[in-house]
């Protein structure tokens, strides 16, 4: 028996759905007739304001304003304006943020010079982390795992290391104690790199509160930002100051059209700017952090959690073997159960119209967004994954073939 | 008197429009009204395919497709088919090119590659390269000038070197011998990594014919891409498939959707993809290089030399300082002048219409993108110039305030 109350039939749901105090953010986002989608912790759908921005931004402000644009519609700005939106949604200060290039750059950027800061000797990153925490931390010369079970412990006796860590488990949707990790690491002269993919704009972060020093994130997910949205940085402010690029663009210099030949950084996070940043990209996610105006990121994560228990009280139901934490308070936005079958079963939903996910080799995710999934949402796509599973409808050869992306 | 002969009046240019092979080039992009538009050396204008398919990839690709459109809308292969689409205007090979972060990252990955592979004890840059190719040096340790008047002889007798290099000189246009380069980089066991911003889309460029193994470029000043628009890079397939990225992000490992936890790089280029690409970006730039289907490279060149000796001509009769070469065959697609009052004169300008550019500390730079400038356009532009300085407009206190962006 779960330590929880969920609602037991539609009916419970749509009840649900009419007290809570989220129900209007629906309106705000553009999605397609006849679909239920759990995929928002992968791709968050598009909202009206994006798409309106994006189109005065492609129109008036590229085609008519032209290189003015720069100056009268904020572009040169947009990095920072974009970074002080989003510092509110995980508490941290306005000028500790800034939006700019990747989420693999930035851990890049970020753990290169923490490295540098820490004089650290390698740098570590557990085996259950995103293939990208992986990628990196193996292209920075000496690295290590840190043991999964033991990493807290692991980490407060390495000697001056550099920790790359997702918060959110892409697989599982397990909470890692950032509090806890940070006291480790200060413990042993370490830094974490935090890789907050997939908690930004679905937990509720108080960077400032929890210790936290550096971290990168995805805006695409949860975020709502676009199809690969421009990444976040967050340095906080005494770090940022005494910290070094290890890539030294024009954008994170200090004046960068003085077109001064010899570099001066950026104060704070600005200097973790590269390039010149992608303004339709960043335009876009600008407009969609609108949508998290005037609603408390406490409201948001208590309906993650209530969807995610309901997700998993009828899973239960129908057997299925959950990986995510059972306590929500330690669980993301999304719920994660393996199927030998798992990729044919997300194919089978999609065909009818609930659009899940599937992470090899054989996890199913079902993201649980709160800003524009009803309960009845929910309630609806477990009835389908009860019939996928009934009939064997991922039996069919036509859900076999597997594509690029999943 | 100039070596080549230029219209000189109005009517003789309307006679050259009249038979421009390139004059219907210029229905393709969305232009304001009562604009001359001399600054598509820094942000190109806007064409309506490119209008058009952003808006198909927002509401259609995104906001109907949601994760879908990886797959279905071919998002994932975009940095390869729109990489495919460069090559062709660089003469490249069909797998040389990728679409790919931003010219600042891209350098750095680069450079840092060649100095793996060229076991390169120093990095070079000319004292007049635009300020992210000093600026990314500085960033990477141990790093000198390389002397702008001895570059080549000094590149030769260099001892393992890499240098990062402009084609075109962003403040007087010159051009570089790329060929004769290459030759004393391969003379001292060097590799060149050159930044191709000002180069691409107005040159003739066949860069497998120039010995050319490592480059990188801005998409969004002659390509028309939109405002910082990702930034294309080029490795010969011989040396992309020894080097390794210094940022291993999923998007350039070999099978990104294994999410297999050790990294093996992708074939080839494809290695330097680093995270997930900008598909909002991308997809405006790969829909305005159509711009250039069908369309001659030789006859881009031909005209942008064409336009800039007209610049010069007329400029010399306003007796300005020239700064840029007056041997068409050794410029690019902007000229530039120096003047004290530069700043105010192109405020002045585009307070009639006339969008030009400074860059500090006094340079003025007309570009004359070949795509969709006419020759009248620059003929009445000059008019403007001429008024001017004839009448001191620039003399005017409101056009004196530096904005951020120039």
């Amino acid at each position: 028996m779960a330590d929880h109350l969920s609602p037991d039939s539609r009916s419970a749901c749509e009840a649900l759905d009419r007290v809570d105090p989220l129900f209007r953010a629906r309106d705000l986002f553009s999605l397609p007739g006849n679909t239920i989608y759990l995929d928002g912790h992968s791709l968050g759908p598009a909202t009206h304001a994006a798409l309106k921005r994006l189109e005065a931004t492609a129109r008036t402000e590229w085609a008519n304003g032209l290189i003015r644009s720069w100056n009268d519609a904020g572009w040169f700005d947009l990095p920072r304006t974009t970074g002080r939106r989003l510092a509110r949604l995980i508490g941290a200060e306005d000028n500790e943020v800034i939006v700019a290039d990747s989420v693999s750059v930035n851990l890049f950027k970020l753990a290169k010079a923490a490295a540098a800061l820490a004089e650290a000797r390698i740098t570590l990153v557990e085996p259950g982390d995103f293939p990208t925490d992986q990628y990196v931390t193996q292209g920075l010369g000496a690295w290590a795992h840190l043991s999964t079970s033991d990493g807290i412990n692991a980490l407060a006796k390495s000697d001056r290391s550099v920790l790359i860590k997702s918060l959110v488990n892409y697989r599982t949707g397990e909470v890692a104690d950032m509090a806890a990790y940070e006291r480790a690491a200060a413990q042993s002269g370490s830094l974490i790199v935090w890789d907050l993919s997939h908690a930004t704009g679905v937990l509720e972060l108080r960077l400032g509160d929890m210790g936290t020093k550096l971290a990168t994130g995805c805006t695409y997910k949860y975020l709502n930002g676009g199809p690969g949205a421009p990444a976040f940085l967050y340095a906080r402010a005494d770090l940022a100051a005494v910290m070094t690029s290890p890539i030294l663009g024009w954008f994170g210099h200090a004046q960068p059209f003085a077109f001064d030949a010899r570099y001066q950084p950026a104060d704070g996070v600005g200097r973790f700017a590269a390039g010149t940043p992608g303004i339709l990209s960043l335009a876009a996610l600008d407009a969609a952090l609108t949508a998290f105006d005037g609603i408390a990121q406490a409201d948001i994560a208590d309906k993650a959690r209530r969807l995610g228990n309901l997700v998993i009280d009828r899973a239960d139901d129908l057997q299925l073997e959950i990986l995510s934490p059972r306590d929500a308070r330690l669980r993301g936005g999304h719920v994660s159960f393996r199927h030998d079958e798992g990729y044919a079963i997300v194919q089978a939903l999609i065909a009818r119209g609930v659009i899940a996910d599937f992470r090899a080799p054989d996890a199913v995710r079902f993201g649980v967004s709160p800003l524009f999934l009803r309960y009845a949402d929910v309630w609806d796509a477990m009835d389908h994954l009860s019939d996928v599973l009934r009939l064997r409808a991922f039996a069919d050869p036509r859900f076999r073939k597997q594509a690029k992306v999943t």
